[in-house]
């Protein structure tokens, strides 16, 4: 398998906000929880890099097997030079047309989305899709279980709402452009972060598989 | 979302065998499910597709959501143009770390990878790479219901095969190359292909779901 080079992750999609690639830090990694240079050292690693960590160790440790999918990509271009592999030489980002996250968990269909705001009080509606809206409700359809992981970068606070607030708030309030705090404090689960895995979601989906 | 070229389909992978993009001419449909014809313009259309094909039937009838996962893509250079969308200018085929494709069923976590073969009496196994055997086992660890599609282009017979038979084949036959077809025939299900949706798996994955 092959990595992006190092140091870099977090490929742009289209319509995203971030046009550079991102250079992601080593995770710093301390059994203490309570020392603040935890906290510090997390704040510099980026919230999917933290959930792709987290997925690795519920991996190793055999408790989900749960992966990201791949960035679609548009290829329009392939060279096929002899004797080397095939080199693509025009491609383009393409929007996902599901979520990001996928996978099994005690047998129960896991789907989710992540994404993070700079925003303090509201989480803004224009990083769903509808697409994405549309996937979720046929995930919850098949009695899938389906979230989004909500991150607030500048306050540090993490949130787990079930699909079908998003799905909700996202068809009845089209005129608003965002989500505010409230409610996702009100329908949704914070997660502490301080400690490891990074963002331990699984002891909430528990909850949600037991209540299914 | 934007598409391949028209008429494109079937990217390599990096171990592929087919070198070089694949016409898929447009799938012959047709009611009647005894005339030749069918199985004459079934047989141009690439087993990839036909899935493809029968996912969209379930999605579209809200039986189940199945998807195929993106191409992994290793990026290496990025064009950023002013005023136009980054332009993806190297990039390379990765080896699939998981399996093609995934979704859920009623609840049930299904997972399942697709191949086809020329030859008529055996499955050779270079077909399956070992992170894709150790992504079924985690699979079956969590509960999920994983298997395999094999088709057989040249007679044109198409089973579905649990991924915990193809895995004991794989560890306890290290030596051999391939899966015999009656090995296949004998664990496996026959599916009948001859009716729309084209590779109706649904059907056996719900006998394995009462199993379960
Ligand atoms: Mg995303
Ligand atoms: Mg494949």
């Amino acid at each position: 398998m092959f990595n992006y080079p190092r140091g870099l992750s977090r490929i742009p999609t289209e319509k995203s906000t971030s046009s550079l690639l991102t250079k992601v830090p080593k995770r710093a990694v301390s059994t203490d929880r309570n020392k603040k240079s935890v906290a510090f050292g997390k704040r510099g690693m980026n919230f999917e890099a933290e959930i792709n960590a987290t997925n690795e160790y519920y991996l190793s440790h055999g408790l989900a097997v749960i992966h990201k999918k791949p960035t679609p990509i548009q290829i329009v271009k392939v060279d096929y030079p002899q004797r080397s592999r095939a080199k693509i030489t025009e491609a383009y980002f393409r929007q996902a047309s599901t979520t990001d996250y996928s996978g099994v968990y005690k047998g129960h269909y896991i789907d989710f989305e992540a994404k993070e705001t700079q925003q303090k009080t509201v989480f803004p509606l224009k990083n769903f899709h509808e697409h994405q809206i549309v996937h979720m409700s046929n995930v919850l359809a098949q009695d899938g279980i389906a979230f989004v992981l909500l991150h607030f970068a500048t306050i540090n606070e993490t949130y787990l709402l079930p699909s079908s607030h998003l799905i909700t708030f996202y068809r009845e309030k089209q005129g608003l452009k965002s989500i505010p705090i409230h409610y996702i404090r009100d329908k949704g689960y914070k997660i502490e972060t301080n400690q490891i895995p990074r963002i331990p979601y699984l002891e909430i989906v528990n909850k949600l598989c037991e209540v299914h």
